[in-house]
């Protein structure tokens, strides 16, 4: 069932920062003039209305055509560099100017390494199998009524996402594999960059026969457009927020769309009395240290009493070295003196950063209780040698993803063997966990009979 | 994978005149005072609280405890019945007094032997298998880490319906078997039936080791208390109305909890050129008459122009013969002299009665067109013997179930040989069609590893 396409790039999750001021863009972008307002909607009409009937188009298209489009696409990234670089120098130079951060000037900013990165993750997308016609189930009921579960496309994907052009070639790829027309709205301070990979897109798609209006791209300013688009039931499937806590929660507060939510992630890594000292070292400076700022990192280290004396003091000197700041609990602090004293917030802060908050519980339910009260379902881990506790935590914690003896940060499409995937998904309808090609699909059932009517 | 237990009740969908004067009993009930408001928000709160805590002891029950829950819940029906029908009585009388609808009053009024169906309901329940803990796919990672993906419950279900009290007992022995803790919001108007039925089920639960809390019904009344229920993101996974398209569109717009749709279904039937005549014919006649009142009956028939001067005349006299009032399009008129001229709202409407709009249609074409601008992505069916046809027909239209030579009828979790079902749903997300007991879960990645860190 799972493929083994090289592993893509890490999912970006959750990283902090996603406006030139960190602030939300959703509200301080300023209120649009009513003119502005009426061409917003227009356009997501029109755009909406387009993709709707590309999608008729897209969902019965056999996988040959879908490959050779998401190659050509990828062909014309590269042959379309230096149009998309010097787009994407505008939205640097505009950032630049209004005091963006260093982090967000890097994840705005492209280079011909990194057009070949987005080409490469499209044509990954094309090697998948082809989610669409996949025959979940057959059966045939007593009466001779013959039934099948087959996977079909949404129809009509809408992504909302940040400053990470990226994402719009990212997004349209693993839309247009699924069968499914996209609906992409970034950030605006992307646009130039944004057009010019949409339209380098686009203009790939005729010779293979996918319907143009299959990848759209929302250009009207202010937030009021992402409202609009909310609401457009009517001819948009699935909504899919990329970003941010801020941008996730605008979009389920205001979505009349179902919505795929890809979410925050408060994750724990347990040391249990019996853990391997090395095993839960090295696990905890890779769930911390590795990439901070994703959120399958882990937030806070629970540690059994017993273990504590033995593992914590050397552990704490290695995270120190590593630059990593602890808030500890009082027991925790005996064997860490210098970390600071953790309060309630930290118990409850997605760090994404150098920080950890360490805790020292009495045994396996203590920790169980801590993940349910301050974990997001989203990635949970034990370090332990005991097969009964390790089987009490991975059934009794309540999350996308749980983990014995490995590190929180394997949470990802491309670790998990999907291949590519659109998020990692923290809710619990239809998507859980990292969001790969078969969960960008729902199913039809296809009933056959002779005639067959009900008694 | 499918279990043949005895096909349940009928799926009750979008009937008419949930509230006693027909209106819409969620803006009609009058705004509460403000501490009913106050004493409502504290309700849903603590009882969602007590979900929330028994959903985890629900969630690794092993089966053997819930089938014994559910039988001792069938036993509880029986013997209290007397209790049951005298609350419900209460109900009855109050309904006539306030001017309820005959249908109203036959949908609120149990009997024995309606008991007696509620308590079948749930011992069929208990003889299903048990979705939770099913190993979906299990996989190991060239780097050694092995991967399960398993079926776990949701965690706590609000249902949100109309005055049904069979309902009641329905939902909570679905959500039980499931493993999910259940909290119920039914109609005020059949509170008092609705109070007897969950103590007498909650009554039963001591003895097998389901938590008493796993099932919880709202008693507080006026609308707002349903806005409340519906912004417990925190506590509340999933929401699932049933009733119909007032209730469901009022749940869709103020949810903040992912909603599981059950919808409207504006159905229709083609008859191909090619068709059968008198396939044809029973296939209409059951799908528009045999419960005309429920949603996956046939609202539009759509006639392909070759075979319309056979089929209609005759066709068109059965169907007066049994009270169908038709309305027409004008070519179909020159076949049914006495129909009404159809207006645009009646290829948009989900009649709900003996009603049928009749449209001629060129080909298979314009059949999938017209349903593609009027449908509702219910059930959908061709009369064909040309199996291209059928085969575009099939793919080409958008529809939780579409069929060949069979009566849209079928639609139903009974009929599909889930043995029992919460509904039809006609979203995309997560379930499409019946919502049998493993679309009333999720999955979870379980993953092994050996010390396994990421790289």
């Amino acid at each position: 069932m799972m493929s083994e396409v090289g592993s893509r790039m890490d999912h970006e999750c959750n990283t902090r920062q996603e406006t030139p001021r960190g602030g939300n863009e959703m509200r301080d972008n300023g209120g649009a003039r009513g003119g502005d307002e009426m061409r917003g909607r227009e356009e997501i009409y029109q755009k909406a209305l387009a993709a709707r009937e590309a999608a008729w188009v897209l969902a019965t298209l056999p996988r040959t055509v879908k490959d050779r489009a998401l190659n050509d696409m990828a062909s014309a990234l590269i042959d379309n560099s230096e149009a998309i670089l010097e787009a994407n120098g505008k939205d640097v130079d505009q950032a630049k100017a209004s005091g963006a951060s260093k982090a967000f000037l890097d994840r705005l900013l492209l280079t011909p390494k990194r057009i070949e990165d987005m080409a490469k993750g499209l044509r990954d997308v094309a090697s998948l199998p082809d989610p669409v016609g996949e025959v979940v189930a057959t059966w045939t009921r007593p009466n001779g009524l013959r039934l099948e579960k087959v996977r079909v496309p949404f129809g009509v994907i809408a992504i909302i996402y940040e400053a990470r052009p990226n994402v719009t070639a990212d997004a349209a790829g693993l839309a247009l594999k699924s069968g499914n027309a996209v609906i992409l709205r970034g950030s605006s301070t992307t646009l130039a960059s944004n057009k010019a990979i949409v339209s380098t897109l686009v203009s790939a798609l005729g010779p293979s026969g996918v319907p143009a209006g299959s990848v759209q791209l929302i250009e009207s300013p202010g937030h009021e457009v992402v409202g609009d688009l909310l609401k457009r039931r009517d001819l948009i499937d699935v909504v899919i927020p990329r970003g941010g806590a801020g941008l996730i929660n605008m979009v389920v507060e205001n979505s009349r769309i179902p919505v795929i939510e890809t979410g925050v992630g408060n994750c724990h890594v347990f040391v249990d009395s019996s853990a391997d000292i090395e095993m839960a070292r090295d696990i905890v400076i890779n769930a911390k240290c590795q990439r901070p700022a994703v959120c399958n990192a882990m937030e806070t280290l629970l540690v059994h009493e017993a273990i504590a004396p033995a593992l914590l003091p050397d552990l704490g000197e290695k995270l120190r070295e590593r630059g990593v700041e602890l808030r500890a609990c009082p027991r925790a602090k005996e064997y860490l003196p210098y970390a600071k004293d953790a309060t309630e917030s930290d118990w409850e802060t997605e760090f994404l950063d150098l920080i950890l908050a360490v805790k020292v519980v009495k045994d396996v339910g203590e920790a169980i209780s801590h993940i349910r009260r301050y974990g997001t379902k989203h990635s949970e881990a034990i370090v332990t040698r005991d097969e009964k506790n390790a089987r009490r935590f991975m059934d009794e914690v309540d999350a996308a993803a749980v983990y014995v003896n490995a590190s929180t940060r394997f949470t990802d499409g491309g670790e998990f063997g999907f291949g590519a995937e659109m998020g990692i998904s923290t809710q619990k309808l239809h998507a859980r966990g990292p969001i790969g090609l078969p969960e960008l699909t729902t199913i039809k059932y296809k009933v056959y009979g002779q005639g067959h009517v009900r008694a």
